[in-house]
């Protein structure tokens, strides 16, 4: 663990099946309008809504609602949510549903009593609120398991006119206060979205994890995480009742994007900056866009940081050292990391996602760079996008 | 993920090398008068004593000075603190040291202000402190790496005149509010407390991983960071001044015991059991008292829940799995564990602790029973113990 740091998460986790019988209680301390925010209405048919407000009601709340936020929230929905915080003045944001729908009840929760351009202010200058500026607390209700969004401070927004997706990372004001994280709440998910968070989990220990060649704790964290959820993604894909799988995804979620695996270490978050690009051309699910970039991303970057492709195929995949060479090995491991993408069902290029030739300069035009191994260049993300296609 | 369950520790935790340049600013939001509780006063020759005082001046705090606080502390000392934070009404408890004077520190913080038999209330019964009864706020300075107290709720207080050393975990209401973890403050200390406290961690990780069948993300975590410790456990060893592996070590001690892998499986704390009651017979170090017994105790119950032992040897010590069945497997595991106890300078058996054949029968009485894999009899205990001899 080299270098300073600070670890500070006080997001309090209510996990299993009965998660959901603490919420009435977890709302008590907060005052007493709450804007419930939800996307298309699938907690309307699977029980989740119903749940929700018996709680609200029996923490005698008063609701109003905030429905319709997007896969890919975009900025005109976070003007309007802004809007509506203010004039009906809550207390509180509670947000039903996947990453999308916290990440965007965060963002509402900085910027609706923001003076000035949100979006620039945040998302583009990265700034925190300041001190002195009202940030509503924020609770979340987790149908999706994925981004991780339910323990950290994390909140993408996406500019469509701009066509621009940006994360910007708050601070703890910002963490939600608690968060209910039933894994039966995401039984009824279809099954290619529940492997797009499956992605997007081992997309975010990956990107931390291919970085630096220190010996940190933080990277045998990561190894067992990724191991955990190899395992629990063949069983989940066979059968996606299966809680034990389902319940080990989601701890595994919030524990690969809460900060702590990322501690004491470089990070290269290089396959987020390229998918969320890919994004906001194609409005393509967050986690394909990622699956879909990987391979070739860490094919590119592989012998710059040899070593650690070499371990990731032994601790990771299992994949005997015996007779190979370290370039061989470091292979061997991004091959399985493909034929695992392959086997449970996500993508592993991306023009099944409607990404096009045309669109690769604009592509990495709006690519932020950044790297670990290899310091990326505009040509080196271009070259990427053609081999990924 | 198995079982309903909370996770929520809000300690803030400032690490690195210059981690105590934050101290001042963590005491800023508590009151003006600081109880400051420490060792042998080891901490004046090293450095720490003079940087946690400056920081006490620029936050502007009163310090009442508690010193003496002894490697397993007594009720006899827990009173002595308590009357003295109630004299003089202290705001807040900072303890400098390692797992003992946190320990401690937790305890004056329940017991001060709570009107009656703390002992019998918080250790013997394990009572909360009432909703409306004070509690003292704690921050903690980390020097030994080990116990894991400086991000829970844990106190455990030795009973001398009636040979009893039991543990109390309190809720978050107890956790430090901070905690300085500076890797370097560890340098100072003996190699064999060093060593001790690496066992420590190792135990903490092992009883929440030896128990339960079921297939959760806590164990594969549990395995990361066993192998990381132990990797970095060789190194600190050939060279204490290696700051990447006491870094990790530091790291390691505090996820070990911070609730985090114990989360959604059982767990089995037999060994810190057997262990505490060989402290309270010995007053040995209580690492120590926990590698003497480990052997003796896994090779016990290895056929109740060989499949785990088994998995232990192969994914913790790197034991290939060919031409073995699964009993030589576990075996082979434990042997791995003992062969690192002996290499690392800990003690494997319990008779270099000054135990004594007549000494088990009285161990056996004080020893609290549980288990995972095999619930133990007070029969049981004893053969672990004629065995660990």
């Amino acid at each position: 663990m080299l270098g300073n740091f600070v670890y500070y998460n006080p997001t309090k986790l209510y996990f299993g099946d009965e998660a959901q019988k603490n919420l009435t209680a977890a709302l008590a301390p907060f005052g007493p309008k709450v804007l419930l925010t939800y996307g298309g209405g699938s907690i309307k048919t699977n029980g989740v809504y119903d749940d929700v407000i018996k709680a609200l009601q029996e923490a005698g709340k008063e609701v109003v609602e905030l429905p319709g936020v997007m896969p890919n929230p975009t900025l005109a929905k976070l003007e309007e949510g802004c809007a509506l915080a203010k004039a009906q003045n809550v207390d509180f944001i509670l947000a039903v549903g996947g990453g999308s729908t916290i990440d965007y009840a965060k963002g509402v929760a900085a910027s609706a009593w923001y003076d000035g351009d949100a979006w620039q202010n945040f998302w583009i200058e990265k700034n925190e609120p300041a001190a002195d500026q009202r940030v509503l607390p924020v609770g979340a209700v987790l149908t999706m398991a994925g981004t991780g969004s339910e323990m950290n401070g994390g909140s993408v927004i996406t500019n469509t006119e701009q066509k621009l997706k940006i994360g910007k990372v708050f601070g703890s004001r910002l963490m939600p206060k608690f968060a209910i994280l039933n894994p039966k709440y995401t039984f009824s998910l279809p099954v290619t979205q529940m492997v797009a968070g499956i992605y997007d989990i081992m997309s975010h220990i990956m990107e931390q994890y291919f970085s630096g060649d220190d010996d940190s704790t933080s990277n045998y964290v990561a190894e067992g995480l990724m191991r955990s959820l190899i395992v629990s993604s063949r069983a989940a894909v066979k059968n996606p009742q299966d809680y034990e799988a389902r319940s080990n995804i989601m701890w595994t979620a919030t524990w690969a994007l809460n900060t702590f695996i990322g501690k004491g270490k470089t990070q290269d978050w290089m396959v987020h900056m390229i998918g969320q690009a890919i994004g906001a051309y194609t409005n393509a699910t967050h986690g394909l866009t990622l699956s879909g970039v990987s391979p070739a991303y860490y094919r590119f970057i592989m012998k710059f940081g040899q070593a650690r492709f070499a371990r990731f195929a032994q601790v990771v995949w299992d994949i005997p050292a015996e007779g190979k060479d370290e370039e061989t090995l470091a292979k061997a491991g991004i091959d399985a990391l493909e034929a695992w993408i392959k086997e449970i069902g996500a993508v592993a290029n991306i023009s099944v996602l409607g990404v096009t030739e045309d669109m690769l300069e604009g592509i990495t035009a709006a690519t932020v760079l950044g790297g670990g191994y290899k310091l990326m260049t505009k040509a080196d993300v271009l070259t990427v996008l053609k081999n990924a296609l």
